[in-house]
């Protein structure tokens, strides 16, 4: 199954992800930005279910890693990914004949379908992640053996690293050193893999998801429906996020951010009718707490939307003032697994409390 | 001109190096026992003049970057320089002919000898500083227009990056974070040239001068003789280094050191009948100052040497109690051109005075 990603897609791709990206991922609207620019023009991108790659198809995901906010300030010269692809190729001997996102969240949706158009590749609809996480190996590649490296990282002057790590972590730990050496942000080219890998590794269907919960919001808005309805109809109706609930309204009241080079940490404080609901931030939203008890918790999904619109607000556009409501919704069964949560439950986050889904969360707070 | 190293040259060359290290470059002792270890067996390393080497061919610059005092306790597992040659090779698709030294000072003497005994290259009688410096970008190679990268850096894990920069010193910045992440110190194989860039770029002979340096020192001990007016007769019989002075003696009474993890900082302290004496190290001695009195100063050469058998200590074995006297020499006139003191005159290291060379020094002490 195949079907064209045109101009037109890009903004509903980018509201989806903002919501998948929980918080992270890199700003979607600067990612949509800079991919209806290459776009414009350019042929449509082919978008190829995972199943109907060919097993021995060679298949790179593209990714930003580092501090979203830093992207903010320093926009990138809108080659970096590119030139991140064609090293790798160099590397590896061989041309890549699908692209694909390691994340889905946030701009990391988008990336893929940047350099796609630029080069004229197909992109595959999966990622490594089902939303957006702060680490390299906080993918379902590296739970399923499909290492990081070789990955070539650039920067927005055209300095280039390509990594050859011993291990997953050990390609994290060098990212974290780098991130502050490449002024924060990076864009990459890694994971690569061959059709059979992704039948397996990745997680399928994403890219699709993310439009469908765009378009809703869209449509909504042009049909001055609610909007958090058609969102959490649109999340609902997905395999993956079908537990969804709105668990808080109020005020963001204080919002503390520091950038390590490498992630942007912080925390964010919401007041409403309900009580006090305070957020923890490692690029993502990681856990919220409603009163001091534990509302959602990662990996299931948390979202910051905008009260009026629905839009999904990134963690570093979190302000003093604004009126929102907080989406947390499920993930996938094989992201809950006990392997998985290894790789990205609370205690790979220094968090010490055990993962609880959304939905026995919600039925404990309605108790 | 060529001609063979055999094990039996090694520690020559190993003591030779610690002079012309300026207390930098790695501890040649370290150095000498890897080196010899990988000699032993296998057939000995042709050292061939630049001037004979082929115009066409390639020569590959093999280093040891990082804080030298981390290698006295994270020891190289032997194969990393090894490693970092064929990562080099394989982006540049082709093989080398020869492998020089990036710096003759310390360690950084003979890591290019043990890689060739391993690997059956030929090493180029040059290196790019005549000494050691802290930097990348302090080299002759760099002052010619001969690029640090593409650069392949290994770590003793076998984690390996392929380092491609858009300027020397943006390969400067990236191995600061690098160093970091890669324990401190790690395996360089760069600075790729051709014959005829060595015949430009180099400071040829200089491999030869360690090994002549050495053998001084090593025959004076042998024949019971002063081994001081060894070492400075062979000093001063090079073209480069033949004003050598003693321009202190005393006991060392103080020693400061810091490892920012690229590099070693630090000052020491040594007390005299003349006075005291000061130290400033970044991985090298920078500058002495006696009694407040600038005594010698960067690029021109700096070395502790043992009392009793005038070995020079690195400084990171730098003691308290320690009876010390200290030399130094000039470097060749082209090393003090206007153009290559911009890249390692004082200013370069953030000392705010002018570079003065030891033979007007010296003259200003004695009047």
């Amino acid at each position: 199954m195949s079907r064209l990603i045109t101009i037109d897609d890009i903004a509903d791709i980018a509201a989806g992800a903002a919501v998948l990206g929980c918080g992270g991922g890199g700003d979607p609207y600067v990612g949509a930005l800079m991919t209806q620019q290459t776009m414009r023009g350019a042929p449509p991108v082919p978008l190829v279910a995972a199943a109907d790659v060919p097993d021995d198809a060679l298949v790179v995901a593209i990714a930003g890693i580092g501090a979203p906010p830093v992207l903010i300030e320093k926009i990138a010269n809108g080659s970096e990914s590119e030139l991140a692809l064609r090293h790798l190729e160099k590397h590896l001997g061989r041309r890549a004949d699908y692209l694909m996102s390691a994340e889905v969240g946030g701009l990391n949706s988008l990336y893929p379908l940047q350099v796609a158009a630029k080069v004229g590749l197909p992109v595959v609809d999966a990622d490594g992640m089902g939303r957006a996480f702060p680490k390299l190996e906080m993918t379902s590649f590296h739970i399923f053996g499909v290492p990081v490296t070789p990955m070539a990282l650039v920067n927005e002057r055209g300095d280039l690293m390509l990594m050859q790590t011993t291990s997953d972590q050990q390609a994290e730990h060098f990212v974290k050193h780098l991130a502050v050496g490449m002024g924060g942000i990076m864009s990459s080219a890694g994971f690569a893999q061959s059709g059979a890998d992704v039948k397996r590794a990745a997680v399928p269907g994403t890219l699709s998801i993310c439009q469908d919960v765009g378009r809703a919001l869209r449509e909504a808005r042009e049909r001055r429906r609610d909007p958090f309805a058609a969102l959490l109809a649109a999340m609902r109706a997905t395999d993956y996020y079908r537990h969804a609930h709105l668990i808080f309204e109020g005020k963001v009241v204080d919002v503390e951010r520091r950038i390590t080079g490498r992630w942007s940490m912080g925390q964010a404080r919401i007041e409403g009718p309900a009580g006090v609901l305070e957020l923890a931030v490692q690029n993502e939203l990681l856990v919220a707490r409603i009163n001091g008890r534990t509302a959602a918790i990662v990996p299931d999904l948390l979202a910051v939307l905008d009260e009026d619109t629905a839009q999904a607000i990134t963690a570093e556009s979190l302000r003093y003032g604004q009126r929102v409501r907080v989406l947390a919704a499920s993930v996938p069964p094989i992201m809950r697994s006990e392997a998985a949560l290894r790789v990205w439950g609370p205690q790979a986050f220094g968090i010490d409390e055990p993962f609880v889904p959304i939905e026995t969360l919600v039925q404990r707070h309605a108790a």
